[in-house]
């Protein structure tokens, strides 16, 4: 049977969650995963899904995953593909699963008429990192991610902004 | 009249397009813009916009704006809010329209049930970075943004994928 690369189905969130946990414990955190299955379903599989997924299947078991949806650059003007997760589980590496999963997302991108995915690596992956500069991608060092959570975050939403005259 | 943050509807188009490159010049790529009205319309007016965006006016005057999508956090399995534009005029700065701004987006998040509001800052800019630590804003050094465009990217797109037999 040899490997396929299949759009997800609402019968694959069980396996989804085992990746997104499989994946999280690869990248040392273990117990960040509150996720369940009902929020997968709800926000993966309705009208409007706020996420797309591929299962990349080795003689019809599923052995991998890419997770993705549309971000937008307003530098260019249309939307773009960002790719949340990618995931082969170890014993299957080597193959070139990974490699076939990216493929599909980038034409995936293309034939929604994006001309960019991005994704983000952690700076100790060295074997992520060289796949994908080997692959011609940038890495855009000058930005640092921020991000609000939280007691931060609804102390935002909720403060007084105090607005000053102008000068 | 004041200050007034106010949801952007179509007729800010020309506008919007006017902020992006006035942001684009401030992060010293003021060539990387090639956004057209037409896209901006297309985009973040439909029924299932790739974007939203709030205006800042002061005295009736259109000053800045914030540009922002849903992105999707698989740890939480939930959608998260991704900032992609935020912008006051530079002489309109220090009244705390920025903090305005980021305050309407950070209700957005919260009323969507978002529990994560992330953006990029680069690296040199030390007013934004301190404005962002002082909120209680998190900085995720440890992830590198990668970006595959152009040539790279359809080369992996049309790629023939050499998928190894199993060993």
């Amino acid at each position: 049977m040899g490997t396929t690369i299949r759009t997800a189905t609402v019968a694959d969130v069980p396996q989804i969650l085992a990746f997104i946990r499989a994946l999280a414990t690869y990248e040392r955190a273990p117990d960040a995963v509150t996720a369940t299955e009902e929020g997968l379903r709800r926000d993966g599989f309705g009208p409007n899904p706020f996420y797309y997924c591929h299962i990349a299947e080795q003689n019809g078991l599923p052995v991998g995953f890419a997770l993705y949806f549309f971000n937008y650059s307003t530098w260019k003007g249309q939307p773009g593909v960002y790719l949340e997760d990618l995931f082969v589980q170890p014993e299957y590496r080597g193959l070139g699963l990974g490699k076939a999963l990216l493929k599909r997302v980038a034409a995936f991108a293309l034939e929604r008429g994006c001309q960019r995915l991005q994704w983000e690596v952690l700076d100790w992956n060295t074997p992520a990192i060289d796949f994908y500069s080997a692959m011609g991608a940038e890495f855009l060092d000058e930005w640092r991610n921020v991000r609000l959570s939280g007691e931060p975050l609804r102390r935002l939403a909720g403060s007084e902004v105090k607005l000053e005259p102008e000068p």
